[in-house]
C-alpha cells in the first residue's frame, strides 16, 4: 500500500476519516482541482465508499465540483440505494461516458433497480450489441444466474491445442477485463470443458487443449439461482462458473469475484432478517429505515400481547404473590435467550446445507439434550435465588421447574421451527424468530404461573 | 451437472439424502467395491460433506470400510472439529499419502490446530522442503496473513517479456495447481507489479512485462490479519493478494478462493456470536454445545435479575394495580427488539466499514428518529389496547409513554453500544446484545412502573 499515502498503515482496504474531512474541505472551497488530485489515486471502491458516507448535500456538491469525474466502476460500487441519487446528478453525456466502459454484468447491476427513465438514459447510451446483451440479460427472473451472468468470456473449439489458443488470444479480439479460462464448445456450441490459463501457459503448442480440461468442470442453468450458483462456487473452489441455456450452450459466466460479493450480501441479509431488520442501508433515510422496522416490531407486539394474556389468566395468582411478577420475567427471557441460540445454528446450518433430511432428528435430539442440560444448572442456581431472596424454597421450585420446561422447549422449537419454515418454502430467517420467541413466552409464563398457581396458592 | 446423477437436478451442489442412506448401506454391508463406486465420483467437498452428516459410529466404519480412499483433499474440506476425530483413524501410511499432495496453505490449515502427536505425524509425511515451509508458516500469528498464504506462486524478473514468461512456464519447473497471476519482482526480490494470464497469453513474445502490469498492484504484510486481507480482496475485487515480508519481498500469495472461505466463516461466527452462540457447528458433541452455549445464558440470567429487581422495586405499585404485570413485558420486548434491530445494523456496519468516526453522529441520530417515530406509532396502538383491555385511559397513557421512552432508548443504545464497545477493543458482535438488552429492559419496566407508581396510584 506504500503507493497511497492516505490509507491507514494499519489497515488492509478503506479511507482514513482525514481523507473524508479534506475531500469536504475542497468540495466547500470549490476546488475542483484539490477534489481530483485527492479522489484521483483512490480505487473505485474506495472513492463509492467515500460518496456513501459523507451526507446527501455533500453528494449533490461534490458531484458537482468533480464535473466528469465519475466513472463506470465507481457507479457499479455505489451501495444500491444511492445509485439513482447520483445518477440523476449526472449530465446524460457523463453517464452515456461512464457506463460505456463496463461489462454487461456490471450495467444490468447498475440499472436493474433503476426507474424507467434513467434505465432508458443508461441503455441509450449503449452501442447496439451491448445494449441487446444487457436486455436479454433483463429478460431472465430477478437473482438468476441468466441475469447476474458476464456474456463476455473466452471459448474456443474443442479440437484447438495450446497454439491455436494463443494465437486466437493475440488476434484482434476484443477480450474481457478478466478472464480465468477458455471454455471449450463443440459445433453445436455445447459446453463441454474448460481449460485454465495457466494450463495453456505451461504446456507446448501443440498440445490439444482437450487434454488439459478441468476434471471438475459443471455448468449452471441460466435459470438457476445465483446465489446457489455463487456457494457451489465457494463450495467447489471454482473461479469461473459456465452458465448455459436450455440447450447446454454457454451463454455467459458468473465469475468468483461476484460470487464472493453476493455471498458477503446473502449473509448480510441472513444476519439483518434474523435481527427483524428488512434489506437497507445506513445510507437510507429515516422514513425508509422506520417503515422497514416497522412490520418486525408489529409482528412482536402481537406476540407480547399474545403472552400478556397468558399473564392474565393467572391475575388473581399473581394478586396472591407479587414475587411472582418479579420472577416470571426471567423464566420468559431465559427460553428467549436459548431458543434464539438454537434457531440461529438450524438457520445457519440450513442455508449452508449442513442441516438436512439426514442428521436432523439428531440435531433436534442434540438441541432439546443441551437445553435440559442447560436448564438443570440455571433450575439450581435459580432454585437458590428464589430461596434467598424471597425465602420460599417452594417458589424456588417452581421457578426451577419452569426454568427447565421453558429450556427444553426452546431448543425444540429454536430446532423445529425453522425446519419446518424452510419445507413450507418460508425464509426461516426471516420468521423463524417470532414464532420461537412466542413459544418462549407463551411457555416460559404458562409453567411459571401456572405451577405457582398449583403448587403455591 | 449431467455427469453426476445423484446430484439433485434442481440444486446448484450437494448431495441428495438419497446418495447418504446407499453409502451408508454399503457401509454396513461392509461392501468396499459399493462404497468406491458411489463415493469416487463425488467431489472432495461432497465426500467432507457426507462425512459431517453422518454420525460418529458411522464416520468410523466408513473409514475402516473405504480403505485408502480419503485423500488429502477430502481431509481439508472437513469441517475442523472433525479432522482430529478422521485423522486419528487413518494409518500413518494413508496419512502421509494425503498431505503430500496438498499445498502449503492447506497443510498450514490442516495441522494448525491438532494436538502434538498429530501434528508431528502430518508434518513427518511430507518432504523435508515443504516441511520448512509449512513450519514458517506456523511460526507466523494466528490469523495473520502469514499463516494462511499460500507460497506456491509464480514470480519473474521486471525485465522479462511475454516470451521469456511463457518459456519459463513451459520448462520443468513445478507450477501452483492454480494460479492467475506472474508476480514481478526486482533484484532483491521486492515485488514490483503483477501481470495477469490472460494478458500474457494476449500479447505478442516481445513486449515486456512491465508495459502490462495492473495499475491496482497492492501488497499486504505477512502479520496483517488475514480477515482484514479477505476483505480487502472482497473490496478491491482482486483474485491473488501478494504478501511480503518486513524487506517487501513477496513470500506468498492469497488467493480469492480461500478469501472467500474465509469472510463465510466470518460472517457465520458474527451471526453466531450476535445470537449468544460461540464458535461451533453441528457435529460437535451435545457436552461441547452445552458448553459453548451456557457463559450467554449466564450473562443473560444475570441481566435478566438486574431487571427483576428493578421491578421488585414497584411491588407495591404491582400490588395495587396487578394489571401493571400484565402489561409490563410488552414494553420490555418492544425495547429489546428495536435495540436488537439498531445493534445488529450497527454491528454488520463496523464490520464491514461502513460505519466509521465520520458518519456516527448521522447514524445515532437517525436511529434515535426512527426509534421516536415507531415508538410514537406504537405508544397509540398500545394506549387504545390499554383503554379497550382494562378501561384505563391513564393506564393506556403510561404505557404509551413508556413505550416512547424505551424505543428511543433502544435506538440510542443499539447503536452507541456496539460503537464503544469496538472502541475499547472488545468484539461488539460477541457483547453487544447483554449490554442493549439489559438497557432496554432496566428503562422499559422503570418507566412503565414508575409512571404508574406517580400516575395511577
Amino acid at each position: 500500500m506504500s503507493e497511497q499515502v492516505e490509507i491507514d498503515e494499519d489497515e488492509a482496504f478503506g479511507i482514513t476519516d482525514r481523507l473524508v474531512a479534506e475531500v469536504l474541505a475542497a468540495v466547500e472551497a470549490q476546488d475542483a482541482l484539490a477534489v481530483d488530485a485527492l479522489l484521483d489515486p483512490l480505487h473505485a471502491a474506495d472513492i463509492a465508499h467515500l460518496i456513501e458516507q459523507i451526507d446527501s448535500r455533500d453528494r449533490r456538491d461534490l458531484i458537482t465540483v468533480w464535473k466528469g469525474g465519475m466513472d463506470g466502476d465507481t457507479l457499479s460500487e455505489l451501495d444500491e440505494n444511492l445509485r439513482e441519487e447520483i445518477i440523476a446528478l449526472l449530465a446524460p453525456a457523463e453517464l452515456a461516458e461512464a457506463v460505456r466502459e463496463l461489462e454487461s454484468d456490471d450495467v444490468v447491476d447498475l440499472v436493474e433497480y433503476l426507474d424507467d427513465d434513467q434505465q432508458e438514459a443508461v441503455l441509450g447510451a449503449l452501442d447496439a450489441g451491448d445494449r441487446v446483451v444487457v436486455e436479454q440479460a433483463l429478460s431472465y427472473p430477478e437473482e438468476s444466474a441468466g441475469r447476474h451472468m458476464q456474456s463476455e468470456l473466452v471459448r474456443a473449439p474443442e479440437h484447438w491445442n495450446v497454439g491455436d489458443a494463443i494465437d486466437y488470444l493475440r488476434s484482434e479480439v476484443v477480450l474481457p477485463d478478466q478472464f480465468y479460462h477458455v471454455i471449450l464448445v463443440d459445433a453445436r456450441l455445447k459446453a463441454v470443458g474448460y481449460v485454465t490459463l495457466g494450463r495453456i501457459l505451461s504446456h507446448p503448442r501443440n498440445t490439444p487443449l482437450l487434454e488439459l480440461v478441468e476434471d471438475t468442470f459443471r455448468t449452471f442453468h441460466v435459470t438457476q439461482d445465483v446465489e446457489e450458483v455463487a456457494q457451489a462456487i465457494n463450495h467447489y473452489h471454482m473461479i469461473t462458473a459456465p452458465v448455459v441455456d436450455d440447450d447446454d450452450r454457454i451463454v455467459g459466466v458468473i465469475t468468483i469475484d461476484d460470487a464472493m460479493a453476493f455471498l458477503e450480501e446473502e449473509a448480510e441479509e441472513d444476519l439483518l432478517r434474523l435481527a427483524g431488520v428488512g434489506e437497507g442501508s445506513l445510507s437510507d433515510r429515516v422514513i425508509d429505515t422506520t417503515k422497514q422496522r416497522f412490520p418486525w416490531l408489529a409482528v412482536n407486539l402481537l406476540t407480547a400481547i399474545f403472552a400478556s394474556m397468558v399473564i392474565s389468566l393467572f391475575e388473581d395468582t399473581i394478586a396472591g404473590l407479587v414475587a411472582l411478577a418479579v420472577l416470571m420475567p426471567i423464566v420468559a427471557s431465559m427460553g428467549g435467550n436459548a431458543g434464539t441460540q438454537s434457531l440461529t445454528v438450524a438457520v445457519r446450518a440450513i442455508a449452508t446445507r449442513d442441516l438436512t433430511a439426514a442428521n436432523v432428528w439428531r440435531v433436534i435430539r442434540r438441541e432439546v439434550l443441551v437445553g435440559l442440560i442447560n436448564g438443570l444448572i440455571f433450575a439450581v442456581v435459580m432454585g437458590v435465588v428464589g430461596i434467598l431472596w424471597f425465602g420460599s424454597p417452594m417458589l424456588g421450585a417452581v421457578i426451577g421447574v419452569a426454568m427447565v420446561i421453558n429450556m427444553v422447549v426452546a431448543g425444540l422449537a429454536g430446532t423445529v421451527i425453522p425446519v419446518l419454515l424452510e419445507r413450507f418454502g418460508i425464509d426461516p430467517a426471516l420468521a423463524s424468530g417470532a414464532f420461537v420467541t412466542t413459544v418462549t413466552d407463551v411457555v416460559g409464563f404458562f409453567a411459571f404461573l401456572g405451577l405457582a398457581a398449583a403448587w403455591l396458592l
